[in-house]
């Protein structure tokens, strides 16, 4: 995994929002530019500072690699681009406090680098970069001086790679050769907390543990070993599951709360207290004894899933 | 739309958990077979009444139309038939209070077709009998028997109906080629709520109306009019979102409660009282007043989506 700076002082509405990167492919002159080149080496899973009015102001991943696509309309912004250029897809998520590269240029002056430097020794930007590779030093020295701001935006990735990583699995899972349509039927159907894994599940679980909900069709019939990570018997395993409320399941699909195996209830430390205030979640400190198999999956879901920091 | 009832007493564990039905494709001897017949007739949306053990157990929706399939595995229940047969893909939801048409029968006999009946004068069943048609008369007495059971089981197949159906819209709106792939981007991310759609509604929208939580990453960007149903515009709307809560979103995705212009908080009847007590749900009675656009589409979500029976 690589890190990269970008200048985006006038396309930077366009381009957080838009979820993307897009330079031309040369100067203007034809000539070569590296901060151009630099778009082709951009691999998915970089990533991507977004400096903006001397702020860095959003943290991206990159979603793919670099396509040929015309200029997106910036407006008077681009003009002077050609244009065709180089796209590279980065989903972005602003931070919510800015950092001032400058502010802290002593602690980052020595770590920058002697080529291609994103910023000036006296912290001041440089209008002649686009897209500048960032030294892993500096890169973990601005991300500790973002601080929660940083793990809240990678949060909310880490959600969307989940969700895709469900898309891609379930894709690969009807086209599998290897099982029957009846099998295959349930393990998709198992992903919506259907079929035999709800089935099977309402053995062992008849209501939400937190908010002793019982009414299903107001529960979600969710796997502890995330689905996407459960192999075929483990998919339609009853004891795999719980019937969370949908804001428990939110929790705990994320890593907010897990479970001992005596069914104390663990809160991360990167849950405010005020969210279980504000969703009226009682102080319940335990919530009943797990069975053997189900503490094989909480384990998981504890050393895997819960965010232990 | 039709109307059949299936006799599942061996195979009913199998076919409503699986969700399927199967029958062979003719008798043993070769010879026609009614019943059997019947699974060519099934059109995707045909609802089905499951009888198992005198009592109607389950209704289904069918899913597809009827496929050649081997038999599935199901023991000895099926050790007469032929290896090959129908399958009909369906999803069944077993109700809560299983009806026993037997103790209706005066309400039902005048109701029964005189051929291929699935029920004897007398209310026994027909051991005969594995699919047959029910005349919508028949099938309207046997739902208005089921109450309350019918209508939370129908209510399920719906949220899995609206499911795939954002799913087809999806794979529509990537193969579209009469918008640009920064556009198309928009759209698909607008539908996780993401991206310009989360940005503009941000404009508007700063916390769970009803939670009052403000910490956007325990809160859904959530469109008022289905974004399957919205245009290009209305799906990058920001008067188009509001920010609920995971437990709130499933509420208002699912039409349990609603909001009028001035921001009263509608509750569908068909919500338990008992769901929001446990969820903790303040008695909020209001939740402030809707700008004259997001009027607009509160007014297709109360008449759309909202329970208002």
């Amino acid at each position: 995994m690589r890190y990269w700076w970008v200048n985006q002082n006038q396309t930077y509405d366009h381009e957080v929002v838009g979820g993307f990167l897009w330079s031309p492919k040369t100067r203007r002159d034809g000539g070569r530019n590296q901060f151009y080149e630099n778009m082709r080496e951009v691999r998915p899973r970089d990533v991507v500072f977004s400096f903006c009015d001397t702020h860095i102001k959003a943290v991206g991943v990159a979603r793919g690699t670099a396509q040929t696509a015309v200029k997106p309309a910036f407006g008077a912004a681009g003009a002077s681009w050609s244009d065709e250029g180089w796209l590279v897809p980065v989903e972005f998520g602003e931070v919510e406090r800015p950092v001032r590269p400058k502010d802290h240029i002593e602690r980052l002056r020595p770590l920058l680098p002697e080529k291609y430097s994103p910023l000036q020794e006296d912290g001041n930007g440089l209008q002649s970069v686009y897209l500048a590779a960032v030294p892993e030093p500096l890169a973990l020295a601005l991300i500790d001086l973002m601080g929660n701001s940083y793990r809240a935006v990678w949060s909310e990735f880490a959600s969307v790679e989940n969700e895709e990583a469900d898309d891609q699995h379930l894709q690969a899972t009807t086209e599998r050769t290897d099982i029957g349509p009846v099998e295959k039927r349930q393990l998709v159907r198992a992903r919506r907390g259907q079929g035999a894994f709800r089935k099977n599940l309402q053995i062992y679980e008849h209501s939400c543990r937190l908010t002793m909900v019982s009414d299903t069709s107001h529960l979600r019939a969710s796997h502890i070993k995330p689905w996407r990570d459960s192999d075929d018997t483990e998919k339609l395993d009853g004891c795999n599951g719980l019937l969370p409320s949908p804001h428990v399941d939110h929790l705990f699909d994320r890593g907010y709360i897990s479970f001992s195996d005596e069914g104390d209830v663990l809160v991360s430390s990167s849950l405010p207290r005020t969210i279980l205030d504000a969703w009226g979640l009682p102080s319940v400190r335990n919530v009943g004894p797990f069975n053997e198999r189900q503490r094989q999956y909480l384990e998981h879901h504890r050393s895997q899933v819960f965010r232990n920091q």
